[in-house]
């Protein structure tokens, strides 16, 4: 029988809603997970009485995030309110009773990561951030698990969403600033009030999150040297494009080592094309990383959105439970099926060698169909060493035995001469 | 004054070698981070009489990785021999004393791994392996430490740095697998013997490990779907060019959830143009995870090399000495000078509204030049709103006072109407 760990929720919107549904209904992969099963004792909100999605089943409600804190039931403090003074002083009072907290708040870890890790220290109580930096890109981890021996030298990073919706946008359509920005609205990706995210706030709360984690450095978000995109002209959008360039709002952390300095900007950059932010569109976030050992390091994947910021504090949650239990976190040894031939779907890039006669493709191409293979291109090619022409066919997906008894039928074919090639071939999207 | 932990090498090839040197020279950096002193006590090589590149200081050398393995002082065991049984046994011999293991043994990992996390867990040791799974990318804390809470879906990983050279090779300069391959061996990036390599194995090993982390299935290596580049021929290096695609060993694992079943195959794969493989050259490696929360999460960084296996070895015996004093692993913080604007090198993009005369442009240019700001390209474009020309000007690297000196300068030019925008960009590699 695992062991329960009381979890109390402060915050119930987007991000609060998932947590609480993946608490309540995946208890048993995060109790393999964790060694220990996370149980959702108490949940704070704005409003207890409006409607809401998430089923919390006897979960209690309140709207007094010290309740939550003050739950004797609670171990695990998950703040996913936002905003900055009330979640301060939820958080202080929870680490300043040995609680372990869990958060994604950009602007408190910012601000006050260093004092609020001093903190937990001194009362043995764990902060966990994953969600405050990254949202779902692993970069927390990357920093503080996997790149502890190294110096890092460098950070790159298109880390606001609403920014790059918009300058996406702007880019693809010609549309001004504001149109874009509208369309972002429309669309769920600015708030009503985007000042924080077109400011370059966000940003600057991010990166001097990562900043802190890569080098120790507490440097202050006023510091940042801070330039939003409102002034973003759609010429320039135009005329950077022509040149080979993409404008990203892009933050920039900057290491020397001997002497030690560090230069933290949020500016709107144009990146040129094969630099790994230049095609970061849309939701879409990217986080550059280079240091002395590992070298380059590059990290892609979506930035905002409920779901893969609530990825980051649930795993987060699962962490703090298995250090609570002061247990490693083992790679849990669970046997699996191996699919079969027949189940496992693959696409194709085939290089026939065929007779020399006028319905030679198309016996080929009828074949493959016949045998349930999907026929996506068929180009014809020259004889290469002998006299007979050579045909190429993209396959579409079909199961991996499929494929390998159409294959037999091809070389059963009197046309085809020679299957001289077959590879797997991944489907554009 | 922080405590001592000892540590044993076995292996002091192209990985030990930095690592050593790492731990004798970068103690400071090291304690900093683990909290405690990793301090060098042993190191086995078969051939301790042979002169190495790196000072070991007084440090023992020996020929006996169990001399290692048993050295009271030794509590950290580094395994980076690489081979099967001799280094099999030293892990066993090390777990069973409840030491705590550091391996970059890939075959190791992926044919005992489940058995040996096993072994220490029974025994209170702990076992190390990111170097194993993708050397310098931090895969393995991302699918541990990062997505303990969401269920993977598929992995595609470009993962050996040896196919991928020769791949590469024959994509750009039309050379057969057999000369590419002679030039990756020349160039130090494919063993005398590469049949580990081009028969797929490696990629295999380190599938498996990934798959296990991501989803707790111990699959055997030998059931792993994988056929090795050899029959790669170049004429379809040729064509799959043409056609958009990209030919790369590629690594994929697919889970399925309801039912359980898994399937991982290692084969020459077709890519297409925009996937985030298809231009992971040479030394790049690439992982892509799906997961149902975090959604796609890429990761990319150079594959093999001392330097970069060496990171992840480095790391992984921090998190050791952490995890045996049981701490959490802190951002340590540290203050850090902040650079000055005179230190801070950018370069620019700037569009400007200029006189209708013939010298405006050489005027700005010149002004630029004297004010110590490079010009690397400088477009005219038609007027906009008004009747005054533009001139786009793409600025090389100075500093930013400089650069905003210059921008003050060219304010004050009667040639210049306005300066329309002002961007940072980033240079093309």
């Amino acid at each position: 029988m695992a062991e329960n760990v009381g979890v109390g929720l402060i915050g119930l919107g987007t991000v609060g809603s998932v947590v609480a549904a993946r608490l309540i209904g995946s208890w048993e992969l995060l109790t393999t997970r964790a060694g220990a099963t996370p149980v959702l004792r108490r949940v704070a909100v704005r409003d207890p009485g409006k409607p809401r999605d998430v089923d919390l089943r006897s979960v209690p409600l309140c709207d007094d995030p010290f309740a939550v804190v003050d739950d004797p039931s609670v171990s695990i403090v998950v703040e996913v309110m936002g905003g900055m003074d009330a979640a301060a002083a939820a958080v202080e009072r929870a680490l300043q009773a040995g609680k372990t907290v869990v958060t994604a708040n950009k602007a408190l870890i910012a601000r006050a990561g260093p004092r609020l890790w001093t903190l937990a220290e001194s009362r043995g109580a764990g902060l966990w951030f994953e969600a405050a930096a990254g949202a779902g890109l692993p970069i927390v981890a990357v920093l503080r698990d996997s790149l502890r021996a190294d110096s890092v030298n460098s950070l790159d990073a298109v880390i606001n969403t609403t920014t790059n919706v918009v300058l996406t946008r702007m880019r693809n359509t010609g549309e001004r600033l504001d149109e874009a920005l509208l369309d972002a609205q429309r669309r769920g990706f600015a708030e009503t009030d985007p000042s924080s995210d077109l400011d370059g706030w966000d940003a600057s709360y991010k990166l001097v999150i990562l900043a802190w984690l890569a080098t120790g450095a507490p440097v202050s978000v006023d510091s940042v040297d801070r330039r939003g995109v409102r002034d973003i002209d759609r010429i320039d959008m135009a005329y950077t494009g022509q040149l080979g360039y993409s404008v990203k709002l892009l933050a920039h952390a900057e290491i020397r080592q001997q002497p030690g300095g560090v230069h933290l900007r949020v500016r709107p950059t144009a990146v040129p094309e094969g630099h790994p932010c230049f095609d970061a569109d849309d939701s879409d976030n990217a986080v550059i990383i280079t240091s002395d050992l590992a070298g380059t390091v590059v990290l892609r994947g979506v930035g905002g959105g409920g779901a893969s910021t609530a990825s980051a504090v649930l795993s987060d949650i699962v962490a703090a439970v298995r250090a609570r239990a002061r247990q490693p976190g083992p790679p849990h040894t669970q046997p699996r099926q191996l699919l079969s031939d027949e189940e496992v779907e693959v696409a194709g890039y085939l290089r026939l060698i065929v007779d020399d006669s006028a319905d030679a493709r198309a016996l080929v191409l009828q074949a493959l169909e016949d045998r349930g293979v999907p026929v996506i291109e068929a180009v014809d090619k020259p004889p290469l060493d002998g006299p007979f022409p050579q045909l190429i066919v993209l396959t579409g997906a079909a199961p991996r035995a499929v494929h390998d008894r159409a294959l037999e039928t091809l070389d059963t074919l009197s046309s085809v001469r020679q299957i001289a090639v077959s590879l797997d071939r991944v489907e554009p999207r």
